[in-house]
């Protein structure tokens, strides 16, 4: 936690007065599940899954994804792969309910489970934006930069795959993605899955900074790794291999089929979480056939196109159904899971946010465990803006106050330390309710502004996302808190020169 | 409807296809009700609400209305009105749970019950705002100008106190801003309740436009007021005044209690709503003392200060459990109430749509039955937003398309005619089932724009409030729909001139 997180600087300015709730580290959603279906028409939707699974079956690329499944009882017919209901439902069964991730530090570990809540920012952007420099293609000083960002704020709890280093080789992406993760965050780190060489240079850096031998490492969940299908009904090679790898290693695989109604899915919301469930089952199965009992996070991120153009968007009503639905379908087979916000503006305006917003509350009514692109991200994942990450951070902290709840004891109604104590038409400026609580009640905004016209003119007149620009500044500004011991961070960068210099791992495709 | 109205047009284009459900005029709240407070919780604020009322009371300013509370049993000391619970318990009694609001016309009637929906545009600005001309005091043509944005959208159900047209002489600004109404609106007016001159005023311009008797008129309702209490505890002379008078002509009074935690209210969510619930019976129990079975609506409007500031602050955490505990209070009670969305911000920006949607699903979960301010919103009520009310009624739209669910039944999900139809990475665009539903499946946006970076870029790289102006202007630069008779019209007109003549009614304070 930093200087400038405010729950831990307001509890330091006032000590002997009710303390607030809000621990952003550690949340569980507290808001009602909402269902778009009927229990009927979810067990249908399940029901068609595993026939779409049994009778049209999955193309599987990579020929030991199809050995796995057909060991385990699959029918397979070039690189087609029809599986059985009991092959899914013995995977169900193995499947971890709840998930104990492992950070660089106790107070950053996860326990992703259904009820809990965990925020990523946007991820997987070839560009970053932001208002001093503009829009340009990722690098990796926005990659280092992203990651700090990611690391400042207590309520991203893990990081993502953030903006992609595109001035970075191939071959030596993931020796400098890693490294940079281990060497700036404690939080649980993300890896790139693009190949066996890369994914097992990935895990010795890990287990370099975290000080375990490959045992130790396999044994408990360090890092995580995100699947995306090739929709429809398509595993490809790099990602039939994560699954496999990182199964075998003992480290969560989230799986996430990218479905977009009307293009690459069904144009209903039924049809595209009857698609993206198959999808992710399949790849569930393969996990648990390649380890049973290895951590998988089922997910889910399916929106609709827009049928005039065929572009894609996103905090859109069928995008906020569509999380409902995965969220009926989560809760059928109790995994722990993911869904997505989201925004399709191309800068971070007034559309961004309520895209933004409204994907989010789609993910917390949906009851989602992990919501990826929860600040920053924009152009439906074309770039990642540094204000916005600032501008959604300020709705997730609030979120994260609602979290806590609210009490009304007697202390909080207050008949005798308030309410006798104020004349009709008085004030409750200094009541001593108000005096004992005054500098802990609200939640203090990271950019949001209260102040009149008038003296928001006289400051500028700037708006919100313009304002955003010098706390994002401020932070990366600040001097960066060492995580990781300096012979461990040594070992790390050890290892990755030495990678470097042997030509690193291309990744594969 | 209008022509520009997304879901009628839809309609039109496809009328072999499954049809859109959203219904935007009429809404039930889909979504799952929150609590913030145990039920003892909830049941000790209204145990320490009917104490207020019963040992500290309430000061009422009005004569007329202490007459009524001393007739219907309780004490009054000078100007202290003290309610026993029976006083309160008799009001609940017989306050009516479902109220028929009668509006120009039947396709624009509204029953205000838990379990209902409606939205309104922000409301009672001093100022008007837009990109084209700026922030100004708010005019007559601002007034006409909001009222016909108000109109043209469905999601907007009720008309609202709207803009203050502050070059209209206040002895006849209620004839203006009634006449303007009736002659530009079918929608559930607004009526100022600024003494019984005036109230009276009002009533014989609606009933000239409805062409109803005075016992007609009375018989139901077809208009409806705001009362803010003055908070602490105080009743004045027009707030008391208009509850009387629109209870005896059978009018709906929507009570709104305006408790800014930390200021005009206890500083804790739990204090602030105990005021405003107290505060709120009491004007009730007037209501009922008035005239039993009067149209009354529950309210509140509860956000907090900024502490280091003293200015209202809204879209916060503080303002989204308020409004959850309002509504657990408005469930015990059985009425439908009245909640608020809005900004503190001083421009359409990032900041005012994140607060204005926290603001709202805050009131959507809670259970409103209206929610006021829910569209365009700015400065904490100083100004309203042209850009905002586009922005907003975006995000309300998406909320009504919600309202209308989705299905999951064997053509939704479509196994034979979209899974079976495309082979593995292959896309959807042309099966059977996207091809009975690509011109009506998605929300078509009014403002969002979904095109890539390079031809939006190409387009000119407007934000979206930007391109908001052109959509409000092309509302505006369309001719008016006539929604009363001519002769109707006529009559309204000619009354407002004649009164106008007379001198008006002076507003009471």
């Amino acid at each position: 936690m930093t200087a400038a997180d405010p729950p831990r600087r307001r509890r330091r300015g006032a000590p002997a007065v009710p303390v607030r709730q809000a621990d952003y580290r550690r949340l569980r959603n507290p808001f009602p599940v909402m269902s778009v279906f009927s229990e009927d028409e979810a067990r249908s939707i399940h029901e068609t899954a595993l026939r779409t699974l049994e009778e049209l079956g999955l193309r599987v690329l990579l020929p030991a994804a199809r050995d796995l499944y057909r060991e385990g009882g699959a029918r397979v017919d070039g690189d087609m792969v029809f599986l059985g209901r009991e092959i899914v439902e013995a995977a169900l069964a193995a499947a971890p309910k709840s998930i104990h991730c492992h950070a660089g530090a106790p107070g950053r570990d996860l326990v992703l489970e259904l009820g809990a809540l965990a925020f990523q920012p946007g991820a997987g952007a070839p560009h970053a934006t932001d208002l001093r420099r503009g829009r340009r293609p990722g690098s990796g000083r926005d990659y280092l930069e992203y990651t700090r960002l990611t690391h400042h704020y207590d309520v991203l709890h893990m990081m993502s795959p953030s903006v992609e280093p595109q001035d970075e080789p191939t071959a030596t992406r993931h020796l400098f993605t890693t490294a940079t993760q281990l060497a700036h965050t404690d939080k649980l780190p993300f890896l790139f899955a693009r190949g066996t060489p890369q994914t097992e240079d990935n895990f010795e850096m890990l287990r370099l900074a975290r000080g375990l031998s490959e045992d130790a490492f396999r044994a408990d969940v360090h890092s995580y790794t995100v699947i995306n299908t090739n929709s429809p009904r398509t595993l490809d090679i790099p990602m039939a291999q994560g699954l496999i790898d990182f199964a075998r290693a003992g480290q969560l695989s989230i799986v996430t089929p990218f479905t977009l109604m009307g293009a690459m899915a069904p144009i209903t919301v039924a049809g595209a979480i009857t698609l993206s469930h198959a999808e992710c089952l399949a790849a569930i199965a393969l996990t648990q056939l390649a380890r049973p009992g290895a951590p998988v996070c089922y997910g889910t991120f399916t929106s609709n196109v827009d049928m005039k153009s065929g572009a894609p968007a996103f905090g859109t009503p069928a995008h906020f159904q569509a999380s409902l639905a995965a969220g009926q379908m989560a809760r059928m087979i109790g995994l722990p899971w993911r869904s997505a916000a989201g925004s399709a503006s191309n800068l971070n305006d007034v559309q961004a946010a309520n895209e933004n917003q409204l994907g989010l509350w789609g993910c917390l009514l949906a009851g989602a465990t992990v919501v990826i692109h929860a600040a920053g991200w924009l152009e439906g994942g074309l770039s990642v803006s540094y204000e916005k990450i600032v501008t959604d951070v300020e709705i997730l902290n609030m979120v994260a106050e609602l979290c806590a709840g609210a009490k009304a004891g007697v202390a909080e109604i207050g008949f005798a330390e308030a309410l006798m104590q104020v004349a009709p038409q008085g004030h409750f400026f200094d009541t001593p309710q108000t005096m004992a609580r005054y500098s802990t009640e609200f939640y203090t905004p990271i950019v949001h502004d209260y102040a009149n016209f008038g003296t928001w003119t006289e400051r500028g007149a700037r708006d919100a996302s313009t304002r955003a620009t010098r706390v994002w500044e401020a932070v990366l500004d600040a001097p960066p808190t060492p995580v990781l011991a300096p012979d461990r961070l040594e070992a790390v960068r050890a290892f990755a020169a030495r990678r470097a210099a042997e030509g690193g791992a291309a990744p594969e495709s």
